[in-house]
């Protein structure tokens, strides 16, 4: 089975997004006849399934049969291999937050592989690997989409695309892009009412499955600067890493290094006092403290941590884990371009790697 | 000159929105040398400019020479046969508000040439006309695209479109579609003080540029009802045309027979005392009063008019002439996805055409 009609689709990671996305892929080849999508290769970490022949893996039941498998994933150059010889154009789906499989990306992508991924690690990581992505891509015409590794599913990467592609100036990007640290200050100071006690509420929070298993992977601020880091490389700026510009951590320095996520629970409330002042302050002058990243374009300036807004600041009225991200540019002037809703989730993850699968799909089929 | 390379734009309309998308194309060719963007037809209701062997008008100087050329346009049926015997892929541009052009959109796009326009017409006019439009559409493999028809460049009609195309089911589409009545109820009915007099209001924003030349054709709510229309035939909702649904007019019945804008604002104060009862009640309710269109995908009910918002919600809080958009969806549950900004203006009007247009120019160029 070959070729000009169908698009073969290699997936490796089958965790939440990679199910949601399955699931969404399996309504829209129900919907779409042409061209006809067919998923010639599925792994996670331990286990594997594909037929050396490309022959289609049914989407219903991939997740059974890859439970089932006794075959182990190949080794990503031997991956790159076997999806360049494919008898029809092939678009890798990396559902995985692996910094090895994003290093392979400049492989897939000069073999003519596209790629769509929610990983944040390709991008968020050297400008070097920024670099070879795009150049590999640049060089064979495959495409590489990420919407939500900003956002999730929120139009976040193709609005900013937008507005520099047509032309625009972005003179600043705002917003509160962590659901986890949303969650936290909408509950710790929020509009209405005292709020919770800062330690109550990163308990609470976890508790409710909206942080990592160790929610210092949340307070420490890296993967908002990583977000950061994607949106000011594509408004321009060259930014080296995520750590090469100033991210507030909100772990104390004395519970850096306890062993455990249970253990730093434990201690939290030794420290609410210092995060009671800061809500404090900002309520002695009308604001509300938030979590929030920003990049500057014209000094250059990104950094990612605490700060105040006016009781009616679109940012200060945030509800539950929504995130919200300003685009300030030179057409839209003083009033940014403003989205927002929910950033994390297995469903809307996987409808941002959908929406931009459709738009490769749309790019290389005939 | 042809063909693999190439892409040819026709373009009808040439006034604010005809101007700015000329120069963010000029912008756009400069930046990007493949495949090359030439002008190959250009007209306004009176005079034209093309050459007989599709030879570039340059675009720094199209408005000009347009302005001083002899030519007459081609009459439609014409324009679609020149451009389907184009040596290379044609993309038109309608920059226009005209039904006529609209009605011959099935024509170009079964001859092949792709549309991108902010015309609302087409898309909003009978049911009957959407679906030729996309019917020819997807018989010639032509495109069309119309993100400024609604919300001007926001990310309104692509953002649906995903949720759609992802398998997502909408539940309900709300918000404030027209910068003129946004500027309106903000300045007559702000969150922070009493606010002007309705005439008083409307008075300000024809000075200021807010208003189409008669003010009754923003307050009769129709461009509000296209708008709808359009969302709401892409959610599913067979709509058979803008006035099939309920639409308040905000010109008091007895005005509407006035013969000219001005004898309109003239009069309009002895109406004050209505709009102010409304105000009061919301205020009453401790609420305010919005010009809103909302669309219940489940119980088919799509509506225009005056509605009522707690002061905390995202629509009460909007400023200037801002749009805001909000999209309830089974994935994002209770909170929606919002999009905010500039609904109107000329530049963020041929921004959402010129993205288009790159979404286009990567579909069909090689």
């Amino acid at each position: 089975m070959s070729s000009a009609n169908q698009v073969l689709i290699a997936i490796i990671g089958a965790g939440g997004v990679g199910k949601c996305f399955l699931s969404q892929l399996q309504t829209l080849a129900s919907r779409r006849p042409t061209p006809k999508l067919s998923i010639c290769y599925i792994s996670t970490s331990k286990k594997a399934l594909f037929n050396n022949d490309y022959s289609p893996i049914p989407t219903e039941t991939a997740v059974d049969e890859l439970a089932a498998s006794t075959k182990v994933p190949f080794a990503l150059p031997n991956i790159v291999d076997y999806l360049a010889a494919a008898p029809s154009k092939v678009i890798l789906v990396d559902n995985t937050s692996s910094q090895d499989v994003a290093d392979a990306y400049p492989s897939f992508l000069s073999r003519g592989i596209s790629i769509v991924t929610p990983n944040k690690k390709a991008f968020s990581g050297s400008y070097k690997l920024w670099q070879e992505i795009f150049a590999a891509a640049a060089d064979s015409g495959a495409k590489v989409y990420h919407e939500s590794s900003v956002g999730a599913g929120l139009p976040v990467i193709s609005t900013l695309k937008d507005l520099v592609d047509t032309g625009d100036e972005v003179t600043k990007i705002e917003g509160v892009f962590s659901g986890t640290m949303s969650f936290l200050f909408n509950s710790f100071a929020p509009l209405e009412g005292s709020g919770g006690q800062w330690s109550a509420e990163v308990k609470k929070a976890k508790e409710l499955g909206y942080t990592e298993p160790d929610p210092r992977d949340d307070l420490n601020g890296l993967d908002v600067a990583r977000k950061l880091t994607i949106l000011a490389r594509l408004a321009g700026l060259p930014v080296e890493s995520p750590t090469s510009f100033p991210v507030q951590s909100l772990i104390p320095k004395e519970l850096e290094s306890v062993s455990s996520g249970d253990e730093f629970l434990q201690r939290l409330p030794e420290f609410d006092s210092q995060m009671e002042e800061t809500k404090a302050a900002a309520g002695n002058q009308g604001k509300v403290v938030r979590f929030v990243g920003s990049i500057d374009v014209a000094t250059k300036a990104v950094k990612v941590g605490l700060e105040m807004f006016d009781r009616s600041h679109p940012i200060a009225a945030l509800k539950g884990s929504d995130n919200i991200i300003s685009f300030y540019t030179k057409r839209y002037g003083s009033n940014p371009l403003i989205v927002q809703g929910a950033g994390a989730g297995g469903d809307v993850t996987a409808m941002g790697v959908t929406s931009d699968l459709l738009k490769v799909i749309s790019q290389i089929s005939k």
